[in-house]
């Protein structure tokens, strides 16, 4: 039962962002004496872990989506704003959008990270990364338009470097893209091509570091490896990606440097705070990491401004143990950081506080492909069948509505059973797709509000 | 069973476009000893007559599309060919494309229409129209965030422009818009909105002649006209738009002349052959009439060349009655079209020929909104509920996978008993919407071949 609040006087809560920090925050405030308003610049919830879905052509956007509005709805105490928040005033508290500017009482930042070249900008447009919808549909242009071009080209080198797709970066998203692609091209593509053989795809999966997904336990890194290379995946440790130039990616593996020509390279390597960090900072004089994450306090709050509050992949919390190491980039994370300010929210209306946040951390898991996947719990590792089984109930569980909980099960079945893949189109193309100069779908400096 | 063709010397037939008439001419192709390639610039069949559903956020376009590729992968005679034709050459017998060509014995060129703004070319940006799925991404976008414009303004009559829609042409499209518009502002998301009363949304469909869906027969355009009345949008028949300016339609009713303030102006009206008819008369001396469409023989080849044959709804096919009227632009003629040429071209193969082509109409049928719909199956013709139930049973049925089936099923019935529609998502926007100047997803001309 939701309490009803006065409008008027009531306590406000601003939340920027509605990935799962900002939803969060807003779903456990929801019964508390405080008016809140979720602010983005999308009118949508997107369920990021399956992104990599929609790039490969299993799933629809609309299928991991949810509108923020129908989600909220039921809030009594919430509303939804759609918009870019530009600025931030904290001795005023406000923030400002483009012409207005809105009051709060509470700040929840929750606007996250996307993807870092490393400086290098310019490789934005030649390496997409998947941290959006239009990212994701980039990708499954690029994808399924290679294949296209390798049927009709002729010369051999040519039509080579069109079935060569290069992955830099072998953390889950990579491992899962590898994966898919390797699906896609060794089984669901194979009958469908007349003057190409699509197992000839080769699918090349780098990492800098000396194993793939690295935060993992060694042993179920050598798993993840081994199941990669069981599907067709050359999977390439150690290796630096030094430049990207048209269709050649240049690689620094210990001494030695070696160039590969490919038509297609995707990023998932590397991460950069949102743009709301760096106003935070200039405005408030809050240390920020050299990703741009904000440096939070023990209860997630910033120095100086008790009343902001900054969570999910955009907050680097360096308190869990003595390393200070921070809290990984993942749903759980940001799902129980907005837990805990709802919560000391709530608090401190009454005059009370909380001891500080601590992470709860019960595993990681990442799927590898058709019937694959590592799975992490600390007391138990398992990789295989089981845990790919287990990594689609977690993920299917944590999808916010029932009816994408339904679709999306649905489709799974069906690709499964079939190795069909049905949503790959190939859509926003110019009218003679030119992909080097592709500007539009593919901002270099994507910043999510 | 396919038979095995020999591919170096037997007869090529190209087809010319993936929509219904070029699909069903491969399908019934499959068992002919002729070498099949499907040309088609997009990699996709679109299921059109369900793509307002796309455009008002009740389904996603993978649901309604389907690989052709994956379609045709059984067809061992038949290959797909994703490439734009730029030119003909019909007495070398060959296609071009932007740098090579293709030679053909039999060309069946089944390329569509796209809409026609009756020389008013400016207005496309303005208003526009629903032929391919980056159109219902743009209508789509602009519906949602008009809701989203009219919460965030303060001004009452601005709000009541952005809670104005305009639906140009009362055809089927136009009522089928308008009929789901309605049941998406007032009850989708009558709770989802804090600042707007969205049951103040005003639907006004404009048609030029005197009563919607003017090819049905007159009582059903009357039921039509009541059901959309019913579900609160406002009908005017007799009405001519005049101009369009930004957020402002002109508008002739008789000796009258008003004007409409409204944000979103929707085209339903209008229709305009593709860019092959041109090509085509240039290239052959082939008759079009005033929409561009070919008109074609009695057998639907083209006047002077019997191996060139165009199907659906860019031919213009004036024999069946005789008040010499074309049949009309929708899918059963194009396919009853298509499986006509294809068995003309297998008798052919063996010397022999077929009586002229003629299309058996079983009826037509528009839905109108939740549970309304008019079928006039000649025999007999309904309305309402049964009427409903009739559309959706016949939509499903010929949608081309049985994955997309079963998908769109779920889908519906979920949308139904909900009132939901999940896939809403505003998608592709610049970082601060500015309707009026948006370029990229709206082409003034747009060419589907």
């Amino acid at each position: 039962m939701s309490t009803e609040v006065n409008h008027c006087s009531a306590h406000h809560v601003v939340i920027i962002g509605g990935g799962f920090g900002g939803l969060y925050a807003a779903h456990h405030l929801r019964k508390a004496p405080v008016k809140v308003t979720l602010v983005d610049k999308r009118n949508f919830h997107l369920f990021q872990p399956l992104l990599y879905q929609v790039a490969t052509g299993g799933l629809s956007p609309g299928d991991i989506s949810s509108p923020l509005r129908a989600v909220l709805a039921p809030n009594k105490n919430t509303k939804v704003l759609m918009a870019e928040v530009s600025d931030l005033d904290p001795q005023q508290q406000t923030i400002k959008f483009k012409d207005t500017e809105l009051a709060y009482d509470t700040l929840i930042i929750a606007t996250g990270v996307s993807h870092h070249y490393f400086g290098k900008d310019q490789w934005a447009e030649k390496a997409p990364g998947l941290k959006t919808v239009e990212d994701a549909l980039e990708i499954r242009r690029r994808i399924f338009f290679a294949f296209e071009a390798a049927e009709k080209e002729t010369d051999p080198e040519k039509r080579r470097a069109w079935l060569t797709f290069v992955l830099v970066g072998g953390g889950p998203t990579g491992v899962e893209l590898a994966g898919t692609l390797a699906e896609l091209a060794y089984s669901t593509l194979k009958n469908d091509f007349r003057d190409i053989d699509t197992s000839e795809t080769k699918i090349l999966l780098l990492e800098g570091m000396e194993r793939v997904l690295p935060p993992y336990p060694p042993e179920l890194s050598a798993k993840a490896k081994a199941s990669l290379e069981g599907l067709g995946v050359t999977v390439e440790t150690s290796s630096l990606v030094t430049d990207i130039e048209d269709n050649l990616v240049s690689i620094r593996q210990g001494d030695q440097v070696k160039k590969i020509s490919a038509q297609t390279i995707l990023w998932a390597a590397g991460m950069k705070a949102s743009k709301m960090g760096r106003v935070l900072s200039e405005r408030t004089g809050v240390e920020l990491d050299r990703a741009g994450r904000v440096i939070v306090q023990p209860d997630l709050s910033i120095a100086k401004y008790p009343n902001i509050f900054v969570v999910g992949d955009l907050a680097n919390f360096p308190h869990q143990d003595e390393n200070g190491k921070p809290l990984p980039g993942v749903a759980p994370v940001a799902m129980q950081e907005a837990k805990y300010v709802a919560k000391l929210v709530n608090k401190q209306l009454r005059g009370e506080t909380l001891p500080p946040f601590h992470y709860s951390d019960y595993g990681s898991l990442a799927v590898i492909g058709r019937h694959a996947a590592v799975v992490d719990l600390g007391f138990v590792k398992f990789s295989g069948f089981p845990a790919w089984f287990a990594w689609i109930f977690i993920h299917i569980f944590f999808l916010i509505e029932f009816d994408n909980k339904l679709l999306v099960l649905i489709q799974w079945g069906w690709n499964y059973f079939t190795r069909k893949r049905g949503a790959r189109l190939i859509t926003n193309q110019e009218e003679q797709p030119n992909l080097g100069v592709e500007q539009k779908s593919n901002p270099p400096t994507p910043v999510k509000v």
